[in-house]
């Protein structure tokens, strides 16, 4: 069960062929934080944090998250940490840090997450089914898009990532028309911040882009984890592009939302993880 | 004020030989995203957010955001967006954001960082200032590393990280000794968790790695950014490798910090961002 990869059903486009093949996708699973703490006589239970990880060494990454973010100074202020088994399916998901008595902990400072209700029970289909509660209906695709518009993308880029470029320190976010002509880019030290300019950008200027009413495509400069695809889907993105891999979250909630999604595009291949109906792959 | 970019002076390992130059390092500042929310008559101001970005098409990225993160449905619902100018040093790191009266916020899920008291006048020196108050003293190196030991580190990571040679979608994060001895390796589909990880790893076998005692070298397979710095600081780690780029907030951390931060080691060259002098350059 703490795998930390997933076999999916993938369509292989390499060489000018495609075929239809299992392909492991690394997993993405949220891990929600829960602090016992206080002193003996009134212990307290804190949803602290949900964080979206590869399962496995999830003690470690409790340890080391509580340490670097400043919760505690020793390892030793730690007494015990079990997982949460009130039912069967969030086994490994919830994880219950037992603190010393003495250890501080301010409740008001903890992190929430915007999609996850910190409930019992998180697991990926329940943060999926959450996100999929708030996502604007994604219009179906006009044609299918040619594999040939796909190959192009990166080039189109190339020419136009100044920052990136010079400092080889930028995510980059692209936005295409479904024939493949470039309408927009944003560049960002932080992937989900680039994505977020350039939806912004296209909010701000709906005369030239309407991206609930125009398919467009989206093109990451990196990999497409599951927040990408969530805050893609919020847009009404129908298809979305990438350099490198999906998680396996991010797979799960394209196909749940209705986006045709593909990763490794680069050096004429690429690999379709959802909808590959929607892609020609005529040349 | 609103580069993307700065300018940092480095030293330059190429083919063998050593040079102090100019390089260009993307910048990343905090942004803190304040909405003014409810109705007319009874207006509240809410610290909403503080995100790690790259200077630049600010108001996208807040439209962006507020509608990818499910609190607008439509950009109409933000009626205006401008800076807080109230001192000079914080104008362009706040962003006050007014909200049609009809939007309803709900305050007590909002998003608060660890590192970050949301005041007014956010911005990357106080950002480091507030980390550092955390800090353990960072030990000094017992001995320069050899620039040999540096350029082998990668090699002997290529060997031992079964799950991105299968995926493509993994982050990795390294512990090594001075000598350039591979002690733990930790892996994620999240950089900061694939660290939090490691950390945690050594943190429960103090017998063989004490970190806070120990000089060791921690090595990123991405870029290093802000957080990454901030959470080996937070463990006492004196020297951290990047196979890519690190961020101006990264550097200056760094600095601060007592950290040596070789960024792009790859391809037998790598570059110094601070504490040349703890790098022994004869090969």
């Amino acid at each position: 069960m703490n795998s930390p990869v997933s076999n999916y059903r993938i369509v292989r486009f390499k060489e000018g062929t495609i075929s239809e093949e299992q392909d492991l996708v690394v997993r993405e699973e949220p891990l929600s934080l829960v602090l016992l703490h206080g002193p003996s006589d009134d212990r307290q239970e804190t949803d602290w944090a949900v964080s979206m990880r590869t399962p496995g060494n999830d003690e470690e990454f409790a340890l080391g998250y509580l340490l670097t973010e400043g919760l505690i100074q020793h390892p030793s202020e730690v007494l015990s940490m079990r997982y949460c088994v009130k039912k069967e399916e969030e086994t490994g998901n919830r994880l219950l840090i037992q603190l010393q008595p003495e250890v501080v902990v301010e409740v008001a400072a903890r992190r929430k997450d915007a999609f996850l209700n910190s409930s019992c029970g998180v697991c990926g289909k329940q943060a999926i089914d959450e996100v999929f509660l708030q996502l604007p209906a994604i219009r179906p695709l006009f044609s299918p898009i040619p594999a040939s518009v796909l190959l192009k993308l990166e080039s189109s880029i190339r020419a136009k990532q100044p920052v990136f470029r010079n400092t080889g320190g930028l995510h980059a976010c692209s936005l295409f028309s479904p024939t493949g002509t470039l309408l927009l880019q944003r560049e960002d030290v932080g992937r989900h911040n680039a994505l977020d300019k350039l939806i912004g950008a296209a909010l701000l200027q709906p005369e030239q882009i309407n991206l609930s009413e125009s398919p467009c495509i989206l093109h990451l400069s990196g990999r497409a984890g599951f927040e990408m695809i969530q805050k893609a889907a919020m847009a009404g993105i129908p298809v979305i592009t990438s350099i490198g891999a999906p998680s396996s979250l991010a797979v799960d909630l394209a196909i749940k939302a209705g986006i045709t999604l593909i990763g490794f595009l680069r050096d004429n291949r690429f690999n379709v993880y959802a909808y590959s109906e929607n892609i020609n792959f005529n040349l």
